[in-house]
């Protein structure tokens, strides 16, 4: 059969699970909106501007594994470039595809709006080409190869493709048979690797799972969470992969922050005898500044398409087969430990007070108020640390962006990801900072009756800033006063309902919690709190003095 | 004398005339911008995002001459890229500045926040080299002489340059001595073509300059005015070049509408037996859509670095060389015509009604809000054209992007294009499709004490593309609704005082503009104006007829 090859396109998104797809249009992608909008098994999303429909793109791919945007050519796809490279940094797969000019324009080299005044049409495919795995071009000859090409890409490696079609092309008909995608390991080294792992393990007496982002970019939580239990095999976790096992399940011993961890963490470590990392990135701000590095213990690293162990390189090994031929051959002997004595218990509760708050105060308030299906979102910057020690209620989701650290992500990403999974309860922790760059995706919050609880740290400019730049008053980490409360009534179309708190004390802020445990069920719930600009969370304190302590 | 690069770097800017520099702040750029706030000749302006960086310092460059706006790495920079993008294509001369991870980080490939995680050091800066002009990444080896090349480039080409300077680099000493910046013609191809244009001229019984875009980028304005007057030669422009000349003069005619224009204009232009094109560019959305394209007796046209005459290419003749020899030399004789008879005058004054307002009613009543000293700037949209066609007042700025055509521009260009020059009046005329995409930029005209006139355009979505889409009513050109007076209270400050009016008639705006006469002196003035969403002015529409009845 014959399709149009924007039909095709959609039909390959929406193969891919791909549900809500996000841009803004423009005369060139009309045609490649239409194919969109008649396709029942997808629903087009208008952002507010690209860079939002971008980040929404990739919180929506976070949650529900591809995620799609679409804009219009040369204006609309630059603005959404920071998007699509941070999607690139953290392996999310999100298509970026642009719709172009009709063919006869290229071709002739026309002198019109969205190019150059001495017209370059692949300009922006080569802009594209540095910061996503592959890019296409569609012409009449190679859609549907292209096409096939940079999806097959995407699921093999969970990362950004990017694609122009022109406007003509939309409609060129193509072969509508989808291929089969073949990925699969080299089965010798399989073999090999998965032997060589289950015997350390097996000769471990205290060995423990580090398990990080790419388990969540490759879905394999069931796997790693039946893993730790048919083995008995305790587990932590990098910051990137927070949420990826129960955090009430008894082989859980919390986060990995290293040498500055809780004591517990600490003594626990101390007796481990393997660490055996699933899928780990060990990056800056995922090792609270290369604090939680691993030592000579670490022996075995499953990494996406391959894996070290002692040493002894395995290639093409995927990280879902090797782990769920560990998870389903009988080559590991189950541990015989007993784990009760060490569940992860997160922040102690703590008293409130009417004096100011402080950023330690926020996070035990915050733990106590999270339950069972939460999406949490925590934006860059001072916050990240202390949230990833919260201890999340079960079968949540947690998402931030600790390698690109784009600030401003957060929001969209919020809006992304609620639009994915919407039986989970949306919490959003941004700093108003952050929050200035992107603000307006909210309208969108309201349009889709998102009702996220969202907490706005105000610290009158970029904290974090304050503290690595060389004077802590200089006046560009100070930004503008907003008064916050009326965005939310600049946004809220036909007089949606909200609620709106202001906490300057712990008292405040756990009596606006406990408010918006009922009203989010009604209503978009914003609580704004006020801490002091010198205020960060005692674990922030503690990597920059460790980066102090270990910089020359 | 030894300089730090970073304060070297600064004086340059400083040297073009650059007194504000655009950015946000970002771990990376923190040397940079000491460097910026301790030069008592520059100041720093903190925006609200990247992209309204990029496009206040486009819009800054626009009046000023030169523009700067500074990021961190990776996250920051991409935010800009449309923005530089849009400077590239209108020959807007702004320099990129982005502040790296120190040199050890980037030659250990080092795994921290805002790149991959296979680390790209130079994936930014292959990023940007497709759009702007040449790109420098500088070390202790070439940073001297890169910094030079820039500069040079900007201001021989007028177009944008990239530069990534890291934080150490920043305080590496440099010799402080300023080059020389040698910009000839090739004098022999100078003399050949002047003459040649000359004699064209005076055997010419009735010729026409077409003005444009060049002639603002190249700062000629003034040779222009003088030129009409010495040689009593009469003049159009096209749509970018508005605001060259005094619409007042009596050589001007007007704008530059081809056969879409008055008949006055029509008529006029029969009678011209010679055009002379001044930097002109014959793009889609600056000849409302190729209607107002040049013919054959268009036979001299002088560009930025060459010039056709009757064919013949010259080389090397610099637009600035060529206008001022042809001011300066006595080889045009002056042309002895009655210029009296036709003046421009705009619009004609309309009668105001109690009834719904139709586009066609604001351009009349806005021409008669502008007074001398304007710097009016006009969104992308069904605006543009109508736009064109009102009589500015005397020594007014105009400006607008309608070869790169970026809805969301207009909000932060008027932010920066006011900060070039407090005397003038700002107006800004945008739709609230594009006022969404960078509203933030508001709380910049607060903080600055910047008191324009914004008239917002509200018609229930994107009105040009539901007239370019395929269908009318196509769901993807619907916008959110949002209540723009509570804006207004988001970004007033400190409660910085603005008055707000809506217009739902002709009367009600005439009011509104009239009462924003004297307010303006105070404060920010917001005109809301209600359309129909299938309202577009009358030049919109017989610009969208011509391209139907020419298309096959």
């Amino acid at each position: 059969m014959k399709i149009k090859t924007a039909d095709y396109l959609v039909k390959r998104l929406a193969e891919l699970g791909i549900k809500d797809i996000f841009g803004l249009p423009g005369d060139y992608n009309f045609n490649m909106l239409d194919a969109i909008i008649n396709n029942p098994d997808v629903n087009w999303i208008n952002c507010t501007n690209e860079l939002n429909a971008g980040y929404a793109a990739d919180g929506y791919a976070r949650i529900n594994g591809y995620g799609a945007v679409v804009t219009t050519y040369g204006v609309g796809e630059l603005s959404a470039t920071n998007a699509i490279a941070g999607s690139y940094a953290e392996n999310i797969p999100v298509i970026k595809i642009t719709g172009a000019p009709k063919t006869s324009f290229i071709n002739s080299k026309a002198l019109i709006h969205h190019n150059f005044s001495k017209p370059d049409y692949y300009a922006f495919e080569k802009t594209y080409s540095n910061i996503v795995e592959t890019t296409a071009y569609l012409n009449k000859d190679n859609a549907k190869e292209e096409i096939d090409r940079l999806i097959e890409t995407m699921i093999k490696t969970k990362k950004p493709v990017y694609l122009v079609i022109p406007m003509d092309i939309c409609h060129h008909m193509i072969d509508d048979k989808i291929p089969e995608v073949k990925i699969k390991s080299d089965n010798n080294a399989l073999n090999d690797v998965t032997e060589k792992i289950s015997c350390l393990i097996n000769s471990a007496k205290n060995p423990l799972i580090i398990t990080d982002y790419l388990i969540k970019r490759y879905r394999l939580q069931n796997e790693v969470r039946d893993f730790i239990n048919k083995y008995n095999i305790n587990i932590t976790s990098m910051i990137m992969g927070k949420g990826i096992v129960n955090e009430d399940d008894k082989h859980y011993i919390g986060i990995n922050h290293g040498p500055l961890a809780e004591n517990d963490f600490i003594e626990f470590y101390k007796n481990v005898d393997l660490t055996i990392g699933f899928g780990t990135l060990f990056s800056d701000l995922n090792t609270l500044g290369f604090a939680a590095l691993p030592d000579d213990r670490f022996r075995i690293d499953i990494q996406a398409d391959y894996a070290i162990v002692d040493g002894e390189r395995f290639e093409n090994v995927l990280i879902n087969d090797v782990i769920e031929k560990l998870l389903n051959s009988n080559m590991i002997t189950p541990k015989d430990q007993n784990s009760a004595d060490k569940p992860f218990k997160g922040y102690k509760n703590i008293e409130v007070s009417n004096t100011k708050i402080r950023m330690d105060e926020i996070f035990p308030l915050l733990q106590n108020f999270l339950k069972s299906n939460d999406t949490v979102v925590i934006e860059t910057g001072i916050i990240g640390y202390a949230s990833s020690k919260m201890k999340l209620g079960s079968d949540s989701n947690y998402i931030s962006q600790p390698l690109w650290g784009s600030i401003g992500w957060a929001t969209p990403a919020l809006f992304g990801a609620s639009m994915a999974d919407k039986s989970k309860r949306p919490i959003l922790f941004t700093g108003e900072g952050s929050h200035q760059l992107t603000i307006q995706e909210m309208a969108n919050l309201f349009k889709y009756d998102i009702k996220p609880v969202i907490l706005l740290l105000n610290n009158k400019g970029y904290t974090i800033e304050r503290y690595l730049s060389n004077n802590f008053d200089d006046v560009f980490n100070d930004i503008t006063s907003w008064d916050y409360k009326k965005a939310l009534e600049l946004f809220s179309l036909d007089k949606k309902e909200f609620a709106y708190h202001s906490a300057h004390t712990s008292n405040e802020l756990k009596e606006a919690l406990s408010l918006a445990q009922n009203e989010q069920k009604e209503k978009l719930v914003y609580i704004e709190i006020f801490t002091d600009k010198a205020d960060i969370p005692t674990l922030m304190k503690k990597s920059l003095d460790f980066i102090k302590s270990h910089s020359n």
